[in-house]
């Protein structure tokens, strides 16, 4: 046995354990508590597998799941940075690459390479499976918004053209998808959850 | 669109958002709570990829994602019956079933059918993809233990014949994990924090 290959490989299974402690602005359901990074990730992995047949692409689905399995791992040094947090996204491609290079990197060399690359594919948002990795990642904090009365919405002040810019790849992922986040978005527009700034004038 | 079908999947997504207030008898690596289902199960399909390696079968790793993503989510219905609890095992199976046939019931048909089988197969231990799974599903808590300075065992006052006799099925899956996982044992049987009562006459 490769013991230095296997002592890498738990000290990093040790090491990701952080993101259970990374909590995002999201509530559970129940909205008792928001959620972290570990939940989120494994909540991905099993909407990747119930929902890929509404990608427009076809996706290789074990990818799409290890890329949404890892992709919050960054957040272990750079911490979660709020979707709507102007300020934050400023530097946090910076932050982020430094703890991709700190934490795949305590992974034997292949694994480590495999992971990056993946992360990466997952950051550059080309890549049928990256889309759909992120079509996932913005679906399922609407979808609990939605199951917990809109609390993250009203506590950050949401407006709707806020949520249409950071989905605005969506229709090209999955046209059915986007059309239940519309269904979503607008009743909580009319329950006063998410602030309409996009009101049309027909 | 089929609409009924999103919907179920909608409605199931939202239901095993439950598992992330199931808590277990481990601790996190950093001692200061104890792990629900959701963050196990997420952290168990990153071991799965991490280390397929060291199966004595070839097994195929999507299957066995997949079906460590969904092996607690019985646990919603069922609760979580800790390893070492003689008289919570006495029934957990038929908790579980009954569980089972509601929670997967809530998918699409040919969805819930396929989840399903794979926790039917996962808990019949029998495929070379169920035993890697109950390998990922044992190691990881003592792993998680050994991180966390015996804190569970401690407080449940575990034995050394307990670990082996759960884990006796855990060498024929990987000979290369069982030897690790005595080494850490064995750490903690010398520093206390589990009892030895296998001491060896030699």
């Amino acid at each position: 046995m490769d013991k230095k290959r296997l002592e890498q490989q738990m000290e990093f299974i040790v090491e990701v354990d952080k993101v259970k402690n990374i909590f995002r602005q999201t509530y559970l359901a129940d909205q008792n508590r928001k959620e972290n990074d570990a939940e989120h990730s494994w909540h991905l992995a099993l909407m990747a597998v119930l929902l890929k047949e509404y990608s427009e692409e076809e996706v290789d689905l074990s990818k799409v799941i290890l890329m949404v399995l890892i992709h919050d791992l960054v957040e272990i040094d750079a911490g979660d940075t709020y979707a709507y947090d102007a300020a934050g996204n400023i530097d946090k491609r910076e932050r982020e690459v430094k703890a991709a290079k700190r934490i795949f990197g305590l992974l034997p060399k292949d694994q480590g390479m495999e992971f990056r690359d993946l992360w990466e594919e997952f950051e550059a948002y080309a890549t049928p499976e990256a889309k759909f990795a992120h079509l996932l990642d913005n679906f399922q904090p609407l979808l609990l918004n939605h199951a917990s009365d809109g609390k993250s919405w009203v506590e950050h002040q949401v407006k709707k053209s806020q949520i249409y810019k950071r989905n605005e790849h969506i229709p090209e992922t999955s046209g059915e998808i986007w059309e239940y986040m519309q269904f979503l978005i607008d009743q909580h527009v009319k329950l006063g959850h998410i602030i309409d700034d996009m009101q049309k004038e027909d």
